[in-house]
């Protein structure tokens, strides 16, 4: 998508042709400054950091992870320690393993003496295709805006969205903010709700700064607003990403998700969430039960960061000295409250028959 | 209720005997500062910048603002102007109609010569009224807390609350919080998960710090976290305050309520409102179409206030110049979220029949 007009992407390789450059998101909306990995920890430390982040983002910085690992030694012995050390930095995303299973699956196949160049070409691949399957999820879910909009005989679509899962998130494009996106790129009118998305505030400084960016229209309000302003018909539309769903459609996402999805199924407003096929983890069906839910530093709760008067970057601490507070990153919404996943093949019900018409060859024979 | 073993009210008369003091909530919990109110325009500051808060508590500030009103001139005209300029400060909670009416009708029937002292003694009866209320809140709604603690054989009760219905919203003990402080001065082991309460973090800055000094255990989560913490069988009962309840038991309460309300449904986890009657607006019978909502500025979403690690109290922002955001500071929650009322009579269905078996005086003949 674009910055202000120039085309951009979230991770790239370098113009020497070796390192990997990312934007650095723990400075967005304040600062834009690019990242450059060097070797596998600079991977490991990007992803435990958060600067980079967002599930399809996580699983292709992971691939290319791999490659500077291969840089620094091919046997396999390494191999096998990348692929430990870059799943360990997270653990609620599949789309990680997904990409890591890939790049090992390939190298181990191939001579210790090519997995340098082989690693390099299969992260490019993975990265190339996220991209598409963000294109196409774009194209896929404009068709749910568009729909909205002649319904609204054009007027103006108002879509809400927490967290960030946009281009930031991604390679490209994005997940939930492909559709909007590709609406706004065709010429529908779209208005974008932003949740804040506390603790890390994605949605106040990745969000509303990437759609900003594009030239989007977009209103940050508080979590706590969303629910109120779907009772006032303000909300036509809710799109969220994913970072796990199960075989039978139940998500995990950013925390607080679930409230949003209560709210809209409360007020009859179709709540749909984004995903590529790295997403879906076929081993689970509960959601709840089984996604593993990251816990962190309670910090993230407790603290914020921002710019004061003078333009400095600085952290300020929100509770008396010793408050206890905890700090869960992501939530499951049960299936029963989607109106439908959108993924890169097409829309189809958050369920197991939903999910596998879609994708017959995860059918068990 | 107690700060570190001192009993401690939020207004009071000044040792003086003709000033109100308050204490400074827009500096908790950094700083504890005592302001003090010499006359109608303090306290309509003290009202519209939120040095005091919490319906019951600018209820009874209000009352006092007349009082000093009177001081300074006891015409009828005075007295009206006090009564529109006070009654202009905030538009949802109602406690603050309530009590502005209450002393207009008293003073409106005394001599002139004697409205100072009129005024006092109104506004001081008023204030111990509503602190009677909400012992007798805490007495009525400790017996909720005290059936779950049996039924987890003396497990501890962990409780949700959302925003501040604390002492400090009141003059003491609270809404939400008196069934706690009750059932914690019994001996009853209880837990409280303290939703921050974006934009104003009401939950964080106040309640966390009011039940640490009194010794309860508490601990902040994100607006985010009340769903997740419910899915997983860590919350009991939540308990909420009130801004103004309908006629029909509709609850309009801080922005964010409804969500909780949804997720404690979802749940079959209790979901309690506490008021006493002066949060009653018996006019109304449709919360969402009828209860004026208020929009506040939006730098309350875009910046945060808090300490930086000098101890300076500083503002930072938190997205970029000119980012829209919109502040709604209240939501409302349907009746058929709520479990109960409870109030100073005891406890009820959350509906005109409950309502007004409770406050029969209040039927329509």
């Amino acid at each position: 998508m674009n910055i202000d007009g120039t085309s951009h992407r979230s991770i790239w390789l370098s113009k020497n042709g070796k390192d990997i450059e990312v934007i650095d998101q723990t400075l967005l909306p304040h600062k834009f400054e690019v990242a450059s990995l060097k070797c596998l920890n600079d991977a490991v430390k990007a992803i435990a950091n958060m600067q980079v982040r967002g599930a399809p983002l996580v699983g292709v910085t992971a691939a290319y992870g791999v490659y500077l690992a291969m840089r620094e030694e091919q046997s396999d012995v390494f191999l096998s320690y990348a692929y430990e050390t870059l799943l360990n930095t997270r653990p609620t995303a599949i789309n990680l393993k997904w990409a890591l299973d890939r790049m090992v699956a390939g190298l181990l196949r191939v001579n210790v003496s090519s997995r340098v160049n082989d690693s390099l070409s299969i992260a490019e691949s993975i990265a190339i295709e996220e991209t598409e399957n963000c294109k196409n999820i774009g194209i896929v879910g404009t068709k749910i805006i568009r729909e909205i909009s002649d319904l609204k005989h054009g007027g103006t679509v108002n879509i809400l969205t927490h967290c960030n899962a946009g281009w930031l998130a991604t390679v490209d494009w994005g997940t939930a903010l492909a559709p909007i996106y590709a609406a706004f790129n065709s010429g529908v009118s779209v208005h974008v709700w932003v949740d804040e998305t506390r603790p890390r505030n994605q949605g106040a400084s990745l969000t509303a700064w990437e759609l900003s960016k594009h030239g989007v229209d977009n209103t940050v309000v508080v979590d706590n607003a969303g629910g109120h302003l779907m009772q006032h018909g303000m909300v036509d539309l809710c799109i969220v990403g994913c970072d796990r769903a199960t075989s039978t459609g139940d998500v995990c996402n950013k925390i607080g998700t679930y409230h949003k999805a209560l709210a809209a199924f409360d007020n009859e407003i179709p709540f749909y969430v984004a995903l590529p096929h790295s997403t879906i983890d076929w081993t689970i069906s509960d959601g709840i039960a089984e996604i593993p839910i990251e816990q962190r530093d309670k910090k993230e709760v407790t603290e914020m960061s921002g710019l004061d008067s003078e333009g400095v970057l600085r952290t300020v601490s929100l509770v008396s000295p010793g408050q206890a507070a905890l700090n869960y990153a992501f939530d499951v919404t049960p299936n029963r409250f989607i109106s439908g996943l959108i993924t890169e093949r097409g829309i189809c019900m958050a369920s197991e028959q939903g999910l596998l018409d879609l994708y017959p060859e995860n059918k068990l024979v």
